[in-house]
């Protein structure tokens, strides 16, 4: 029996898991009225926002299929890979923010019985998103396999299903992540800063559309972002497969193609697993949370290595493919911690940025970015050294594959990352709808114990895009012609793309630039975005009488629609250039430069997305350290000048540094699947 | 003769020159006793910082001179080399400040009289520095010239010179850098934020370190920069030279050894010129002024066009080298208005930061930093045309020498550049001895005007530093044996360094960190070195009775000694690294993933140095355009917000930015240098 058939059986088994999940969490009892009435609040204006998205992104989406159609070296078979991508990453986004904007006031409503009760719900409810992504995906990737795996264009058409998912997920991320962060910092701005009024009050005008905003871009951005490095890393090793197969790695490209499959599908058993393993007793300690996730984590982590080793054994392949999986797990843990490491405020890097708030927002400002800066360190050293010892022990098959096992168990993690959005919601619901101190408290520990495993997560996130880009870019070497395997004995002749060549170094530098520009684009988004929201709350709290009395109700649904169309309009220039560049440095320099490109961008896109999250994170906790009491606590000027740093660090963290990530990712499978045109292409020097 | 004979006469002609300048602005009055006492402290301060900054300086040149010395393929030569280099460096600041402080108080009286006055002073002044520093660059390297071009090991001794060049720049500008924001944010953010006094007030305990941080770092600092570029941009071409001969540029190694220092020597004589055209009517108006400077730097560009297009004439060389001198010089003029375009407030970029400071400090700062990301984008590209257009008219010879033509008119830029420093000094005496509102007046157009052209000079010395240090690295690829001329025909053998070597991309990874890493130093050292002046300042308002109505004195002394003591520590980490990183990477991973990090170095580092300079730039010109009565002038919140993103880009600007430049040049050096060691070392992976 093909072993991809156990891979289907574990998609299948994800999906039943997910769908019982979802089931769980929709028998929790909803709340009071008013909860009810929030939470519709924010379903409502979230779907609206996914359907105008989702509207949007199906031109693009109709376009560039007809376009990959008509040109002769792709095809039609490319076109439905590309249109399958970008459905089923749509359809992973819709399912993970479809059961978050039912579990947030079931969230809420769970954590006025016990925190356990509270970490339950949630949880569930990010593990449906965790466990769909995987299932989607394995299954997405079976079905391709089945139907061309002895199709002579398969390494040809697989990379199109990749590229619709990366497309929808350039647009979901930059979209979400603009929405939530205009919608967070213009509620900020004019609520905490200027009215002085407390987080998610029910006065500020913008409060819905924040909460809103977590849904679309924490959850929905991040489902698609994920969905799309775990495809890409698996496609970027299948089309490294002749490599495996000439450094006798293994016996057939069935096998090279197999083994990323199998690793797959033994990382989703072992999430599944992971996520039974997440329990606490009934003693809610801080500690014990944490730990439990831990223990889900690190329990699947284990197991993965495991299945993977068994994989290796029953496919009679080397076990340097083993210890390059290995590599690719451990350095994925280590990025991890160190993100926290940066971000937490029980270690020293963000303490110091609160007690650079003593001097003023300016100090607070510069520290922050210095810790973001200082940050990039054990990232990028772990990936150069990750890079070589997985070449070393499985060639360029090897950095590929490692790559897989940074991301083998997604579903896990995923499930710890997306249930903090949930709780943040739920923890707003509590504030608006006059419950008790103690709950709030309870949802708070809950958002805390989220940011510590959204920070190792989005450092793992980070750290797979950089592993995966650049094994797409490899594939891309490969399908273009650059690179060619010479046998007999087995060697890559790489020997004409130099690192010196004038157009590869022209390259490398237009390449630095496009992680920069990109974040100047999204930054400037937000900045008008929440500009405008600002404008909005400043009238309505102007305008409405009694609003802050509460015997005024603010228009929440105002700023809920001017969110939605700044998001909309605003991701459609980041998202587009991100797919035009590299095409039209292909055309005009060539496909050596673009080599020299994506290698740039790679590299300093890496090292950005590190910087600008790091940053974020760190400018955030630091404001959350100052509010457990420390240096005057809330209301003090340190805390003031700590919120300004929050403002400038939320689109840092939460906008333009997570899509960095798919745009490496993105522009390395552009390439990738316009290798075939790119061929014959000359540049113009 | 010898053409080197010519580069001797302008050398010393330059010094003439320079010497006659100096003396014109001692023969000027000096102002009121008032105003002597002030520049009397501010030379105290300043010289007893370069005495010890050339203390320690001087322990690291020892020491590395005599392992220099040790080191058999290297030995005495290059040390006598490195140390005449450091030497020489170490003069040209040592010029440049010690008049620049004799000319503040000196600019204060003369602006007594005229604007007009007040410019020739200030312009003389700043021409003494940028003279100085081309006729001891092109002096010492004739005198290297001389004394070893029929040595078999020239190619060798002669980088050691830029070698020292460059380590004394790394600390001169680290060093300064850090003193000078140290001081300025430290005055600043008591001074202005906490005790809403105006900028330069006598009463603010740090004013006069302020004043010497200007001249430690924007005069002294800036000149060992620009001395290094200068000298390193003609050493990379001359290592170049027999990729000259082979490409039937020139018929001997010796013909290209003379073409970048006649190239150099021509622009020697166009600046002195070009400084003689800096001329104004008696209608002092600010469009006439800046048209002045413009004059001279225009009509330098076009007589270095023409000096070049003799060389090539004379020297009977191919035109290509022509046109790739030429596309440097066009290169450096663009990148130089692009910067201004960014940075000014005349236009919309700069104007977008002052607008979001309405909605407070957080959206200023991600306005600018998002127009410091954008700025990138022009001289990225314009720089990777420049290395295509420059490698097609010259090969990398033609990528050498076009850093020569970005920087032949030095002596006339950094005139301009070396003047503001000056005039900003001048308006702090002005604001202390109570002189006539009118002259401060006066003085602030000067220094805006300073403003203006330093910002494009900033843009040309990073361009600059960009093209020399990728032309180094490709100095170093050849001395190191990875790159290789094959004969007849002629061409380069290029294929043993190849992009998609695992050592290489995991060396690009390691370079794209260097500068981040670095920025995280020097920002950290500013904010530690402003803690320690902001606590003093705080300490003596407090303290010192009757401060505030001027019946107290403060004591300055003590705010000098802070920063003096705070930038020498400080500047040894990041120093030492530039120099110990790169080394480590070379004997590690072996040369070819050093040719790797440096590219990833080189590229990241002239991007993130056009991004700090430029968001520096643009957030205190935005504060600068409120300041002119938009969004409600001074003291208004949007002022407050301003004043915020100010302190931020200081050591964004002053420190960090500039800073890249000499790192990547450094380590470029120190990569060519030691590149007759590595050549037998083989990496570890």
């Amino acid at each position: 029996m093909d072993p991809i058939y156990y891979a289907v059986i574990a998609g299948v088994l994800a999906l039943f898991a997910a769908a019982a999940f979802a089931a769980y969490v929709l028998r929790q009892d909803e709340g009071t009225e008013q909860m009810r009435e929030i939470s519709a609040a924010i379903k409502e204006g979230a779907m609206a926002f996914l359907r105008r998205e989702y509207q949007i992104l199906a031109i693009f989406v109709l376009v560039l299929a007809i376009g990959l159609g008509f040109i002769p070296s792709l095809g039609w078979w490319v076109t439905l890979a590309f249109v399958f991508g970008a459905v089923s990453s749509a359809i992973a986004g819709f399912i993970g923010m479809n059961i978050a904007i039912r579990a947030n006031s079931r969230t809420a409503a769970a954590a006025a019985k016990s925190l356990n009760q509270g970490l339950r719900v949630s949880f569930r409810s990010g593990a449906v998103m965790g466990i769909s992504v995987v299932g989607i995906g394995i299954l997405g990737l079976s079905i391709l396999y089945f139907a061309f795996n002895g199709h002579v264009d398969f390494l040809t058409i697989i990379p199109g299903f990749g590229f619709g998912a990366s497309l929808v997920a350039i647009f979901a991320r930059v979209g979400g992540g603009i929405y939530t962060k205009a919608a967070d910092t213009g509620a900020d701005l004019v609520g905490k800063v200027e009215q002085g009024i407390p987080e998610d009050d029910p006065r500020n005008a913008a409060v819905i559309a924040d909460f809103v905003g977590d849904n679309v871009g924490d959850v929905a951005g991040m489902g698609a972002d994920l969905f799309e490095s775990y495809v890409d890393s698996i496609i970027a090793t299948i089309t490294l497969a002749m490599v495996a197969v000439g450094a006798g790695l293994v016996q057939t490209a069935q096998t090279a193609w197999q083994i990323p499959m199998m690793v797959a599908t033994g990382g989703i058993i072992a999430s599944l697993i992971g996520v039974f393993l997440v329990k606490v007793g009934d003693k809610p300690e801080m500690k014990a949370l944490l730990n439990a996730l831990r223990r889900g984590t690190f329990g699947a982590s284990i197991l993965t290595a495991a299945f993977a080793a068994l994989t290796v054994y029953f496919l009679d392949a080397s076990w340097g493919i083993l210890w390059a999986i290995l590599t690719g797990l451990i350095a994925g843990v280590l990025i991890g911690e160190s993100t926290n490491y940066f971000t937490s405020y029980s270690f020293g890097p963000t303490r110091r940025v609160s007690e650079a708030s003593q001097t003023g927002a300016g100090t607070n400002i510069t520290k922050g970015f210095a810790v973001g800066l200082m940050s990039t360190i054990p990232p990028l050293v772990i990936i150069a050294i990750a890079i070589l010892v997985a070449y070393n022990f499985g060639n360029m098959y090897g950095i590929a594959i490692a790559g897989i096992g940074m991301l083998s168990t997604l579903g896990v993690t995923l499930a710890t990352d997306a249930y903090g959005p949930v709780a943040d919601n739920a923890g707003g619901i509590v504030e608006m709808s006059d419950l008790p101190e103690e709950v709030r408290d309870r949802t708070d520990a809950l958002d805390s114990l989220g940011n510590t495993t959204a920070a190792t997560g989005k450092g793992f996130a980070i750290g797979a895009a950089g592993l995966t880009a650049l094994a797409l870019m490899i594939s891309y070497a490969f399908a273009v012609g650059i690179v060619t395997i010479v046998e007999e004995p087995f060697s890559l002749d790489i020997s004409n793309v130099s690192l010196l060549d004038p157009a590869v170094i022209a390259g490398i530098f237009l390449g630095v630039l496009m992680p920069a520009l990109f974040c100047a684009l999204t930054l400037d988004a937000v900045g008008r975005a929440s500009f405008a929201i600002i404008n909005e709350v400043r009238r309505q709290f102007r305008e409405i009488p009694g609003i802050m009395t509460g015997e005024g109700k603010p228009e929440y649904g105002k700023c809920v629609d001017i969110s939605t169309k700044a998001a909309l309009k605003e991701m459609i220039a980041p998202g587009l250039l991100t797919v035009v560049i590299p095409i039209i440095v292909g055309f005009v320099l060539g496909p050596v430069a673009l080599a020299g490109f994506l290698v740039g961008a790679v590299a300093s896109g890496f090292m950005m997305a590190v910087m600008m999250s790091n940053s974020g994170g760190a400018w955030d906790n630091a404001k959350k350290w100052i509010e457990t009491g420390q240096y005057g606590g809330k209301g003090s000027d340190a805390h003031k000048a700590a919120v300004v740093g929050d403002t400038v660090g939320d689109p840092f963290k939460d906008t333009s540094g997570p899509s960095l990530n798919i745009m490496i990712k993105l522009m390395s499978i552009v390439a990738l699947v316009l290798a075939p045109v790119l061929k014959d292409v000359d540049g113009i020097f």
